[in-house]
């Protein structure tokens, strides 16, 4: 991995001078490039061995290019700040930083960082390494797909080339500072360090995303070779994508006797109101002991809603949380995107609301969206919303594994419950700003939602992040049921079964 | 994952009269577009529960369409022939089978079964599960790629559903001798089973090759449905691929000083005849002996050699095997694939040559061909091989994790060295045939092959399968060294330590 970064590469300083004004032009210029597309981010890590010059190339970039538009951000696995993300999945941190469409992001400090450290340092075995490892990869996938270019940097220098760095600093007393105890003493795992690199850099250097390793130890040569690098993703960044023929597997197929899963429920159930009231108030007050439960002080709860246009998803919602704590909760209604998130990787919007332990975080719709929404109404591609199962399913193991318990509810009504409904809003003054014509238009395509429907609970309804798909043409005996089962996650979470 | 194949799917008798014989003919004609075509393979694997019509299926597949032209395949985890792979990855079945292109493969016990068996049973904890999840979605994201479409069939039945079936053939005596005491046993682990395989099915669902979960309980509508299935899949299969729009990651870019790996060498190395001659001998015994250390009884060893033209890996090769038992081993010259390996994945024709334990197999020239050759005479997409580099890489762990010890040389001799020796060659009348007019075509592109070796050394010189880059300007001195180095690796194995 490291061989030919070792062979002491260098440039004159003449070499130096005459290709620094030139570089540094044509990376402003790409950058605006860029900048005016926007069809891609630029995510630039940074990372090596200590004393292998991975600063000052962040200094120069950012002196090289219009700071305005990156974002440069030094993630430390370790510090203050590390782990304000108790109960987040160990990749929330980066989600929070990436760069929108048009710009650029520097990560010094990433999400390499960690698992090579820890894993250099006997923290983490072989197992856990690998998978955080594949973990990377699958999210460095998911970005490439969502128009991401990677730009991953490696500098690096042998043992004896950073013990002759760091000798040579202390010697001269205007940058004896720039070296501490503490570089020192990382500097005694540095065969550790590499090794665990060096089997990052193979485990992670994709087709798609591949690294870069820069001998460090000329400042002017890696530089120059840093710079045209990013130079030569800039202006590819700046392009339409290249078309990569791929044979896109089929849709899956309708179920060739027209039954759903949907119109297999029994949507008879009826609750009176009497009986509701009584139920609704002791499962009220179960849900708020259990959410009060030791056994869940380090998890979280994430409850997703779905379902058709009145299907009854905002007023269950209130039935859950008047039985929560106002400062442990808060409910996120998912519309369409907006510009902002428009620039950022699908899931982006969604990982800025997700809670820490102790708290709950209640999504009306969400990234099922994706599969929905987005796939019937032809807002993604094919390509988009195809491999969007697997994305949200990463996305829940991750959720699940942070310690989130991930409860999802589908409220299923018939196309009649629904235009009682729609027809009863237009009668009542307070109601009618519910009903648009989006929601008539929508209702036209009750067949083309209802196999993406079984689709989606197909291939999300999982072992860690099963789907409950609720009856609700009886807004009473649904919001019951709802309760019910929530409830009985909740137990089964304390009891340590999930 | 398999709620909508729960809720009973059935056709009528009448229903499934209509429609097989229309799809059967659709069959044949997709076929036949796909044998014409030869864009793509189709890999059909079938799992699912006992009893869900899987066989059934396979057996309709091969009714329906041209036998001739299908190859169908029971690869069992238990039985005779499951283990007899001893020492190859176990992956290496799979790839015996795979079919070329414009041909299907029905793979009826595939990489699945093992895995999910295993797990199951719970022989196979966690992290072992996760990891063979990994292998498998690495490996069918490298088919994808290669132009393969895999149609990943899952069939379902409830618990009660297959007692109730088992029960149900029991009882006529026509039928009755197909229930065995094994399947019996086997389905006491039902739910252990359906666990396992609804955490398979969600790991491995992406994108590009997505399981499609069949209602097995009416033989009708799981046949009608299969069938569709494959009909679409055989349909898309024989289209040109889509292309899809992605930002290629550029090429590694040149070293800016010019200086390459290779010319960092010292290329004045030189042993004399004498010296050479006891040199030799010794390192041949010691490296016989090494061969039959009881430490390796469970390792094989796989060589590769790589070099321009006349760089010396024949007559090294010679001295190697000069060793050996030849019982044990394998020399496997690597030329241009012919036209039966072009039709399939790249690796395939390595695969066939992998060792069993206590053989070894020296490649002269190897895979690396798709980073080197086919990369500089663009015999490949740009895409095809900035891939090549982390499929190789995962290929050798494969290797390394199946107990071979991969030993690669890089036989780097200069310009000079290698006009003299061509000159050499057309001087004499036994070797004149070594010499062709490409020899001097690639002469020509030595500083584009140089950047590939560099590049190549760069991204595949690993922690588990180092390259060893030997100056061979002198023969002698050369073939001494590579003996010298793969003693010195074996010696490692020996002591555990590789």
């Amino acid at each position: 991995m490291f061989e030919s970064a070792e062979i002491g590469h260098r440039i004159s300083r003449k070499a130096y001078k005459e290709a620094e004004p030139l570089l540094r032009q044509a990376l402003l210029d790409a950058q605006f490039a860029l900048l005016e597309k926007k069809h891609s981010a630029v995510i630039v890590l940074v990372n090596g061995v200590d004393g292998a010059g991975k600063g000052e190339t962040v200094n120069l970039f950012n002196e090289w290019m219009d700071p305005r538009h990156i974002r440069t951000e030094a993630l430390s696995s370790e510090g203050p700040g590390a782990h304000a993300h108790q109960g987040r999945p160990a990749m929330w941190r980066f989600w929070q930083v990436l760069p929108p469409k048009g710009h650029v992001g520097i990560l010094f400090g990433n999400w390499y960082t960690d698992p090579i450290v820890q894993h250099a340092l006997g923290r983490d075995k072989k197992n856990r390494f690998n998978a955080r490892l594949e973990e990377i990869r699958a999210f460095e996938r998911m970005l490439t797909a969502e128009g991401v270019l990677l730009v991953k940097l490696w500098f690096h220098m042998s043992n004896e080339g950073v013990t002759e760095r760091f000798k040579s600093l202390e010697k001269d007393p205007k940058t004896a500072w720039r070296v501490t105890a503490a570089d020192w003493e990382r500097h005694r795992h540095y065969d550790q360090f590499i090794q665990a690199s060096a089997k990052a850099l193979r485990k992670t250097s994709t087709g798609e995303a591949p690294w870069l390793v820069i001998d460090g130890s000329d400042p002017a040569y890696r530089a120059i070779t840093a710079g045209n690098y990013l130079l030569e993703n800039l202006r590819r960044a700046a392009q339409e994508p290249t078309p990569t023929p791929v044979h896109a597997a089929p849709q899956p197929p309708a179920p060739l006797d027209g039954r759903s899963l949907l119109d297999s429920f029994d949507y008879q159930r009826h609750l009176e109101r009497k009986v509701y009231e009584d139920k609704l108030e002791r499962l009220q007050g179960r849900l708020n002991g259990l959410l009060r439960s030791p056994e869940l002080q380090k998890r979280s709860l994430v409850l997703v809603f779905e379902g058709v246009d009145a299907a009854g998803k905002g007023s269950t919602i209130r039935r859950i949380t008047q039985a929560m704590d106002a400062r442990h909760y808060r409910v996120v209604p998912v519309a369409a995107p907006n510009e902002a998130e428009r620039a950022q990787p699908y899931l982006w919007r969604f990982w800025r609301y997700l809670p820490e332990w102790q708290h709950s975080v209640i999504f009306d719709r969400s990234w099922y969206g994706r599969v929905l929404v987005e796939r019937v109404e032809g807002y993604c591609s094919e390509h988009a919303w195809t491999r969007g199962y697997d994305e949200i399913n990463a996305f829940e193991e991750q959720l699940t594994e942070a310690g989130a318990l991930v409860v999802k509810f589908w409220l299923a009504i018939t196309p009649e419950q629904q235009l009682k409904r729609f027809e009863a809003r237009q009668a009542t003054p307070h109601k009618v700003h519910k009903i648009t014509p989006d929601d008539w238009r929508n209702r036209d395509k009750w067949p083309l939602y209802a196999r993406a429907v079984d689709d989606m609970i197909d291939r999300t309804s999982t072992d860690i992040a099963p789907w409950h798909i609720v009856a609700s043409d009886d807004k009473l005996w649904s919001r019951v049921e709802v309760l019910r089962l929530l409830c009985q996650r909740l137990e089964a979470a304390v009891a340590g079964k999930a």
